[in-house]
């Protein structure tokens, strides 16, 4: 910031007003707000819509007929295939529905009304407290909130969460868990370190029903043909003699389809025997159908990874293309730090302090729709309103580059009304 | 019972103990115990597998790409089909998964954990109980009873539940509600009548947060070419200034596939919109893809009326079949009484007191399962030991003949030992 003088502030100023008015007079409608595939990227399991049929059959590997009740814990061709993504024995897997949010919210729900194994439950011991490294998904907030359990911030490194903060906390008996994506996180990109993940699953927290959620929603989402390894918590957690400690879930909605995947829970013997107690109260069996559409599609690991590497093509551009214009436009200057993350869904923006909420309202004056600012945090409050998420799989990469292209104009406005102390 | 004499009994015994061992030399296996669709049926709707595919579109009617995330509140072709069906306002449904227990295990959940609208959470307010027509269906126990929830039997009549007991429970604030099958009840197959809907949408409980939860599975499934009329419920909660009520369940899982068919919830405005706070954080939204198919399967409820009665061609000549055999084999020597339900899953069978252990243990000795006895009550404690629900769908008509048969032996075994006081 120090770089840039008065006058080639006032510049930059002027300079990008016109551009915005002349952006806002355009009447866009740009979206870089959610992460969500693109149709392109629907289109690659078109083949998946119709493979279970009269003529293919509707019975799984053991016989099951699909259609019919049953199998609350999903078919064994699922559960192998959880189990090889996640990396820990099949029997520690239970197949869910399409959402694996739905699966963290019931395993929230579950521990509110009966609590963890052998616990009070969540609902009748007062004021509890959740780990929730920052920026983060808005919605694992949102679920903290709805039950009312307190957020607490702790800052996300480029190796995971702040580790000596979370450990402190973690000796206090009313906190109670914490939220983790270990890869490519939302929104940062990071993934997390060796270390990192060790201190996790080595964590000795105060409350016995203290778990962490592991929100591993883009560990097979690369987007370079070298995958940034993350080193399996299970066996990390069984190491440490802390088998119980982490709660893990995955899905394939953003494998084959975005509203229409399958999802997985995965974690210890006990904390599985629990929630299939809640499992097998709770519904009769999740949609069999469509389990075996997948297993059909997906019928190991390696063609997941193939699939993954055709997702990865259409959507590294537009990733490319941020990262080339952000550091054209603003390498150096300092007026903004931002991630490269090499998979997942989103990069993550820290503009000047106090002036994230100023940028998504000038992008959404000209038509860019941006993840709210401060959604990153608990609260939506971001302590120093200066975080931006950037979803940019979305929009089609002529749409990405205008839309980018505002958001650095939004950001050179805002940077220079801070700096010139408007 | 007294039309039989000592004589006639001993030579019941001995006749029926001879069949019985023969039906167990032939090692057969047998099923009556659950509520479930032939192959056949589910043949029904073989097309519904593939109407959704890259040829015909993944677009609903609005335009939305049910492939994608999004829309938490189902596809308005579902909601509107559901409005139909339960007959209220579309916009008093929300659509759920493949499974309608999961909905309502789901309301419980967040009426323990957060509360019913403006209420305390019942987590947090000690021992609370809940209404239970009994004989019912052993699912909805389940989930009382996974949820500490005290549960109070209350006598089924051929109208419905005894009106006059359900009010003065009612009156205690500790009940917290009651659960109804309304038409073609599990496992009785009785209909509501009019003044028992009526005087159930008039109850004025003690507690606030006091619901009837109307798992209206059956209210298409009509065996016979009139339907059995149940009246809607909804308007006579508004007839009677008690909008919120009732909360109601339905699914198309006995109408186009058991393990993967829409599921809906309706109910008052204020229910709602409670419900819908809880889904808009649980999950980004239901599985549309799914919901498109049955859209196009089932575009209105006229179509739905028209496959009911192929649905109704399969499973009458199962049900008559045992309404027959029983006539034949009880009609007026008083061993047994049993419904003739003129829709749904099930029927209902009362043994002598006493005895419905006995002729469950019988059948399974002669390779017949049945729904365990005690299952159709709380806790799975028929306190007269009578009771037994038939789940007659599932096999092949010539088993079910068998099968039938087996458990007319071993009901005349059972009842002869008693009478005999062995």
């Amino acid at each position: 910031m120090a770089l840039l003088s008065k006058e080639q502030l006032r510049l930059m100023l002027s300079e990008n007003l016109e551009k915005h008015a002349a952006y806002k007079a355009k009447g866009l409608k740009l979206d870089m707000s959610r992460g969500k595939p693109s149709v392109s990227q629907l289109d690659l399991c078109g083949d998946m819509l119709v493979n279970v049929s009269e003529e293919s059959g509707v019975k799984s590997g053991d016989g099951t007929d699909t259609r019919n009740y049953g199998m609350p814990e999903g078919l064994p061709e699922i559960k192998n295939l959880f189990a090889r993504i996640l990396e820990l024995p099949a029997e520690n897997v239970l197949v869910g529905g399409n959402s694996s949010l739905n699966l963290m919210f019931d395993v929230f729900a579950q521990a509110m009304s009966v609590g963890m194994p052998g616990c009070e439950p969540w609902a009748k011991q007062g004021k509890i407290k959740f780990i929730c490294p920052v920026p983060g998904y808005d919605r694992h907030f949102s679920v903290c909130e709805y039950f009312g359990i307190e957020m607490i911030n702790v800052e996300m490194t480029p190796n995971g969460p702040d580790m000596d903060a979370v450990e402190k906390l973690a000796a206090d008996g009313s906190v109670k868990g914490m939220w983790c994506v270990p890869k490519y996180s939302n929104p940062d990109g990071c993934v997390y370190s060796d270390e990192t993940v060790r201190r996790i699953a080595s964590l000795k927290p105060a409350a016995k029903d203290f778990r962490v959620f592991w929100d591993n929603a883009y560990c097979m989402h690369d987007l370079y043909d070298t995958s940034e390894p993350l080193l399996p918590i299970f066996k990390a957690c069984l190491e440490a003699g802390n088998p119980e400690m982490v709660i893990q879930f995955a899905s394939t909605s953003k494998i084959s389809f975005a509203g229409a995947g399958v999802s997985a829970v995965a974690a210890g013997d006990e904390n599985i025997r629990h929630i299939k107690k809640r499992l097998f109260i709770q519904t009769i069996g999740h949609d069999k159908i469509n389990q075996l559409r997948h297993a059909r599609r997906f019928p190991d690991i390696d063609v997941v990874k193939a699939h993954m590497k055709r997702h990865a093509a259409i959507i590294r551009p537009k990733f490319e293309l941020l990262y080339g214009l952000f550091t054209r436009e603003f390498g150096g200057n300092g007026l903004i730090s931002w991630t490269e993350p090499k998979g997942g869904y989103f990069m993550s923006v820290d503009v000047m302090e106090g002036c994230a909420k100023r940028v998504a309202g000038l992008c959404a004056d000209a038509g860019v729709v941006l993840t709210p600012a401060g959604a990153t945090y608990p609260y939506g409050k971001d302590p120093r309103d200066r975080n931006i998420r950037i979803a940019p799989t979305v929009p089609p990469i002529e749409e990405l580059e205008q839309a980018a292209e505002i958001f650095c104009v939004a950001v050179k406005i805002a940077s220079a009304e801070k700096l010139l102390g408007r």
